[in-house]
């Protein structure tokens, strides 16, 4: 005899969607990628199959193939018929009791969910505010996992500050990267950016960001930067995957470059528009 | 136009049961407790009660009231019926599109699964197997939230070696606490256990076992133990809601006590089934 009771209700257990027996929803235990496409062309759909593969493996969720995922994008994509599409999807390792171990026999679940992406033009013309926030999250942010409680109470914190994004900071002071977008300092003829390691995600926007950037002259310098070398730095940027990349004209209420988007963020935005044409 | 794809299936996004939007699965933004009966009775519900709305608050979910949480529990356990019962709840912030930053309209979600609790006396009696494992967890494991991959993963590595739980160890070689409960160690004449801080979970049975420590004549010491200090203890045990205190006898392949339970082991135990009775 079990039962179980969703708001008000109570069912017998045998009667429950499996849906709530989710181990996505107990622990969080499943990864995710967000893809895009430009104008009916998917954008870099390799590179994030390969990262999610990535994720799968370092969780250890087997019994889904990439092929299959590819397949299942592909369909999506063509069914919805949107042309600038946002993907979302993520696999979790299954439905069961709720146990924090598992068993290998679990089918894990697919879930993906496709719409027009919202435009961001007036963002990238004119900037964004940021504001920092305790680095909160785990230990393996490499990981593209849904345990994103943290990312959750910083990008809050930041949209109640009216910003755009909230920027991680470590114990140490320094920055890791944005609750759901890479970060970048122009300093003199550098493009600054943190190496990555457990503590960063690897960002495909941020790969094509650093192509851009030596395409346009800058020297990429892969260290951290404290908050103090951020707020007296000639330009920041953040970039992601539904916004492209994005200048960030005010720090925690600090200017920075003079409160407007610097050349360099236009210069980059030029850059990787051909990469996605 | 938006599409939703679940397995092999492409649904309308107006056709989704608002579960699969649940924020608990794209975030795991939401908080739980466990809580148990002794022989038809409720066990310190008022204590999780009170722990459970700390985590609320400390997420800012709102919109939801511990009298309403409280009746829910009394009516699922009257359900029920089951004298040895295992309950398990959580709220999340609730079903949307999804967005790391919320809408305080949002209605919280509300879960709860009864069952009968297992049997561990033999554990109990015997004693369990430990193994070490990096603490990969947030910065907030004060929080019961459903962010609970780093624990699934040490739990899981523990399985695989045939060991009863993980026991975390942090960036300095200090244990934290279990990947599902408290732990201790027998030194001398003292109970040593972590302080309570933003890394350990404030356990309510750590409560009733530092009680039990205190009326069996232990000193109670809160201060983190190194790994080999707990190797090198006279006896080590972990504690959670459904297992009560459980003896180690064995940490990463290194026998405690002798590799059979201590006699403070068998003493807590008695002291803390008065607090059940």
């Amino acid at each position: 005899m079990q039962i179980v009771m969703i708001q008000d209700k109570i069912i017998p257990a045998e009667e429950v969607d499996p849906v709530h027996y989710d181990r996505g929803i107990f622990f969080g235990d499943g990864v995710y990628e967000v893809m895009r496409s430009y104008n009916g062309k998917l954008f870099a759909l390799e590179e994030h199959l390969k990262r999610f593969a990535n994720s799968l493996s370092a969780i250890q969720i087997t019994g889904i193939e990439i092929e299959q995922l590819r397949a299942r994008v592909l369909r999506a994509f063509e069914a919805a018929g949107i042309a600038d599409a946002k993907i979302y999807f993520h696999v979790t390792r299954g439905s069961a009791p709720r146990d924090r171990s598992w068993d290998d026999s679990l089918e894990p679940n697919f879930f993906l969910n496709l719409s027009e992406i919202s435009d961001n033009s007036t963002d990238r013309t004119n900037g964004i505010a940021v504001s920092t926030h305790p680095d909160w999250r785990w230990k393996r942010c490499d990981i593209k996992s849904l345990n994103l409680l943290a990312n959750v109470l910083a990008a809050n914190d930041a949209a109640r500050k009216g910003c755009g994004e909230a920027i991680l900071v470590d114990e140490a002071g320094l920055i890791t990267e944005g609750a759901g977008s890479a970060f970048f300092a122009i300093r003199g003829k550098n493009l600054q950016t943190a190496p990555l390691t457990a503590n960063i995600l690897p960002s495909i926007t941020r790969e094509f960001t650093l192509k851009a950037a030596r395409n346009a002259g800058l020297e990429v310098v892969e260290e951290s930067l404290a908050v103090e070398q951020a707020v007296g730095a000639d330009e920041l940027l953040i970039a992601s995957t539904t916004q492209d990349i994005v200048p960030v004209v005010k720090f925690d209420d600090k200017p920075i470059a003079g409160g407007k988007p610097g050349k360099y963020a236009a210069l980059l935005n030029r850059e990787f528009s051909l990469f996605t044409a």
